[in-house]
C-alpha cells in the first residue's frame, strides 16, 4: 500500500524542486519580497462532491490564504493521512486533481508526507497543506489598514460551496446541479493590489460572509453594515436554506473574497472584478462606520437587524 | 470542543509571529542565506512513550529534516488532527510538549491549524509539521558529494526510539526503563558544519541506520561498508531484538545522525561529536567503496554478509 500510494504522488506531482531523496528541499527566494507562510487542514466530507474534492480543495484554500494577504503563492508541502484499504481509484482521482490545480495556478507542490493509518481511522484521507508566497512589501493591507466610511466588495455568490457539499452529503434526499465555488481567488485579489485604496481582503470560508464581517467588526471597533438586497445568492442556495433553516450568511465559500476599499476607490475596484472571468455577480455589498462594533444588516424591506455571530458550525466538515 | 482546543494552542504556542487574526504571516527572511523546506505527518502509537510524546516528535522530527540538510531551522507550521472527545490532559501534554521543545531549539510555530474529527476517526491526534530553515549557501553537502573511500559516523546508540515505543505498546508484555533518543540533532549537525570534507548527514528514522546505508548505495552506485562491532547499540535494544527477532540495524532513531565524512576529516569529526552532550557513543561505523553496490554488513566474528533491503516496516506507527 505504502509504496502504490507513493508511486502515485510522484507520478502526478513530480516537479523539479520535488526531490524524494532528499530531506529538506532548497527554494530560491524572490528578491525584494516579503515571505508569506500559511496552513490549512481539510476533513471535508464527502471527499469528492460537485466542482472539486479534497485535493482541490486543499490547493485552493492554503494559496487563497496567500492570495487574501497579497501574495503570489509559489510553494505547497502537502501531508496525506491515508485509511489502509481507501480506494485507490479515489486516491489517484484526489492526487490528480491537486496535481491539476496547482498547476494551473502556478504554484509546486515541493515537500510532501503520506503516513498510512488502520483501517477505520482517518476517514479515507486527511489533508494537510501549507503553503509559501511571496509579496510586494509596498502592498499593505490588513485589517489596521480599515478605517470608517470604507465599502465592503464581494467577489461573487455565497454559500455555494456550503450548499453543494451539503446536498452531496445526501442526508437530507435533496438534490440540485449547483457547484462548489471553490477556485483560485487569485485573479481577484491580484486584480486589486494596485489599488491604494485597498485596505483588506479575506475569503469566506468557514463561517461565510458574516464572520468576516464579524472579524473586521471585533478588530477594528467599527460597524459593518451589510446590505442584504445587494449580496449576491444563488437562488438554489437561497431555496435550501429556506428549506432547511440555514442563513446563507454563514455558509461557507470556498472561492470568493470580500474586500474592504476605500470609499474613493470602491467603484474602480467593483469594475476590476466585475471584468474578470467569473466576476458578473461582484457587489458592493456595505460599509464600516464609526458607530456601536455590530454587524447591521440592513434587509430588503427596508429594516435593520443586529447579525449576531455564528454560536455553532452549522456545518461541520465543510472543508 | 473546537474553542476550548483554539485556547490550549494559543496558550502555549503565543509569540511575536503568531497571529491568530491574519491569513498568513509575513516572516523575516535570513539574508544572503538559501530557505530549506520540509514536512512530515505523526501518527505515532502510543501517543505518549518513555522519553516524549507526538509532539515532541513532531517538532524535533521536521527540524531534524532541516539539520540535516545544514539548515538552522526558524519556523514551523503546525496541523492538528483531534478526535472528538479525546482527553483534554492529553492534549494540553502535547501541546506543552510542542512549546517546550520548539522554544529549546530556539524555533517558532507560526501557522497552525486545527480539525476536529468524529470519534472513533483520527487515533486520538495526528499532527503534521512543515519547516523552514536557513543555510549558508557555502554548504554543499549532499549524495552527489559522497566518494569512494568516505567514512560513515553514527552520533550516538541506535534503535533507543524503535525499541521504546515498541515497550510502550505493551503488546509483548515486555517492560523496561529504556527511553526514545527523541532529540534535537541540531548540536551534531552544526559541529560538522565547518568541515570542508563533510559530505552528507541524514537522520535514521523509519527502517533506521541501515535503510540510511541502502540509500547513499542507491543514490552513488557505491558499496557501503558496515562494521558491525563498531556499530553502538545499548544492552536492552539489543536484548530486546533478540527476543522478538528484529534487527536494530532497521529500527528508528528520532535524535541520531549518519554523517558521511572525507577520510582525512572522520577523526576530527568524531572527536567534534564525542565533545557533544550526549555524544559518548559517537562511533566511526564504516566507509564508502568503488566495488558492487551492496551494503556489505562485516559482523563481529570476521564474516560479511550483504544486507539486504527492507521489504516489511517492521514496527509501523513509529512515528
Amino acid at each position: 500500500m505504502r509504496e502504490l500510494i507513493e508511486m502515485l504522488f510522484a507520478r502526478y506531482l513530480k516537479n523539479p524542486h520535488l526531490n524524494t531523496q532528499a530531506d529538506a528541499v532548497s527554494l530560491p527566494v524572490a528578491q525584494q519580497s516579503e515571505l508569506l507562510f500559511t496552513t490549512d487542514g481539510f476533513t471535508v466530507q464527502p471527499l469528492e462532491f460537485p466542482g472539486g474534492n479534497i485535493g482541490s480543495l486543499a490547493v485552493h484554500g492554503t494559496t487563497n490564504d496567500l492570495a487574501v494577504s497579497g501574495a503570489t503563492p509559489k510553494y505547497l508541502s502537502l501531508n496525506a493521512f491515508i485509511e489502509e484499504g481507501f480506494e485507490v481509484a479515489i486516491l489517484e482521482r484526489i492526487i490528480q486533481s491537486i496535481a491539476d490545480t496547482a498547476k494551473a495556478i502556478d504554484v509546486a507542490v515541493v515537500a510532501g508526507d503520506t503516513k498510512v493509518v488502520r483501517r477505520g481511522e482517518g476517514g479515507g484521507i486527511y489533508l494537510a497543506t501549507t503553503g509559501i508566497g511571496f509579496k510586494d512589501p509596498r502592498i499593505q493591507i490588513g485589517m489596521k489598514q480599515i478605517r470608517p466610511g470604507d465599502k465592503l466588495l464581494v467577489s461573487g455568490p455565497v454559500g455555494d460551496h456550503g450548499i453543494s457539499v451539503m446536498l452531496a452529503r445526501e442526508q437530507f434526499g435533496l438534490r440540485g446541479d449547483l457547484l462548489s465555488d471553490a477556485a483560485s481567488i487569485l485573479p481577484f485579489t491580484q486584480a486589486l493590489l494596485d489599488l491604494t485604496g485597498l485596505h483588506f481582503m479575506r475569503d469566506p470560508t468557514r463561517g461565510g460572509l458574516a464572520t468576516v464581517a464579524h472579524e473586521i467588526c471585533r478588530a477594528t471597533g467599527l460597524q459593518v453594515n451589510l446590505n442584504q438586497a445587494a449580496i449576491p445568492i444563488r437562488d438554489p442556495v437561497n431555496s435550501v436554506c429556506e428549506m432547511l433553516g440555514y442563513d446563507p450568511l454563514f455558509l461557507a465559500c470556498e472561492g470568493r473574497v470580500v474586500a474592504v476599499v476605500d470609499a474613493d476607490q470602491a467603484d474602480q475596484a467593483l469594475a476590476l472584478w466585475r471584468s474578470q472571468p467569473g466576476g458578473d455577480f461582484a457587489a458592493m455589498i456595505g460599509e464600516t462606520k464609526q458607530a456601536e462594533p455590530y454587524v447591521v444588516l440592513h434587509t430588503e424591506l427596508g429594516g435593520a437587524r443586529i447579525l449576531e455571530e455564528l454560536e455553532d458550525d452549522p456545518l461541520p466538515r465543510i472543508c
